[in-house]
């Protein structure tokens, strides 16, 4: 499946020299969703992976439903302020400014193979904030998992373990 | 199922006098998530919705996975400066505090079934807003859908349409 027309590209967006790659159209279609969940499950199963954590907030529409198609749980990984209880948060830069991250502190953590996922591979700040959150917890991200990568970005090239996508943009 | 011992409550978050339900450890659960999927899949699916509609940021983790098992797509309802291209934008107060909320403008919208789904009801200012956003696009808000019902909140009866829910608190 070519989901390419499905991807909107809108330039100056949030900031001008950015050209934001919009997954709108492919979310209202269910031929599309139900493509790209069945793809990133594929491409995610050889890891075997015990939970996927979903990136505040559009990886969350691809963690759940990943998750459930491989039958095992998911985690947010949220922008700070957002989750209660006892969490660990770092800071990031990302494409454009710089935020931070949180993960609930949770000791079943330890030894969790876990998959990272997002909408969108860009520089892979968000990515690596998100890898060191879970390997405080004694977790072990083995692998990464997006809808988009922007290859020019070389997102891939800063991340310490295997990076999955499903569509390339130079 | 009962799904009570996987949703966790912390006090006074993010503000004082709040009772925060946390979706976490049912997220953590595939048997859980599963049972939620099905669960509100049934529930809607009376109402013959075109597309399930998240709210920003946890209702993503619902509706993309709920509209993926009843066959049909999604859309997403975003805090203000998220969505890029030409939107439609609306203000609301909530719970805690306000704030702004954004859909895409979209012809292909008049005359589409939406159901809203969020992880939780609380006074329902998210859902009417998100709902005179549809209303403004000619869409049909045919009922809103979530896990968690604060029923003391009575936001239920602030929604002028049917609202099914999993879990009920006082």
């Amino acid at each position: 499946m070519n989901i390419d027309e499905l991807i909107a590209a809108y330039p100056d967006f949030p900031e001008e020299g950015i050209l934001f790659r919009d997954i709108s159209p492919l979310l209202k279609s269910a031929e599309a969703m139900a493509w790209t969940k069945i793809s990133l499950a594929n491409g995610i199963s050889e890891w075997s992976p015990d939970y996927i954590a979903g990136i505040d907030a559009r990886g969350f529409l691809f963690s759940a439903l990943v998750a459930d198609s491989l039958g095992i749980g998911s985690i947010m990984v949220r922008k700070e302020g957002k989750l209660p209880g006892k969490l660990d948060t770092r800071n990031y830069s990302l494409e454009y400014g710089s935020s931070g991250l949180s993960i609930q502190t949770d000791s079943n953590l330890k030894g969790a193979r876990i998959v990272l996922m997002d909408d969108l591979l860009a520089t892979g700040g968000t990515f690596n904030c998100a890898k060191e959150l879970f390997e405080f917890q004694k977790a072990h991200v083995i692998g990464c998992a997006v809808v988009i990568e922007l290859k020019g970005l070389k997102g891939r090239e800063s991340i310490d373990c295997p990076v999955f996508s499903l569509k390339q943009y130079d």
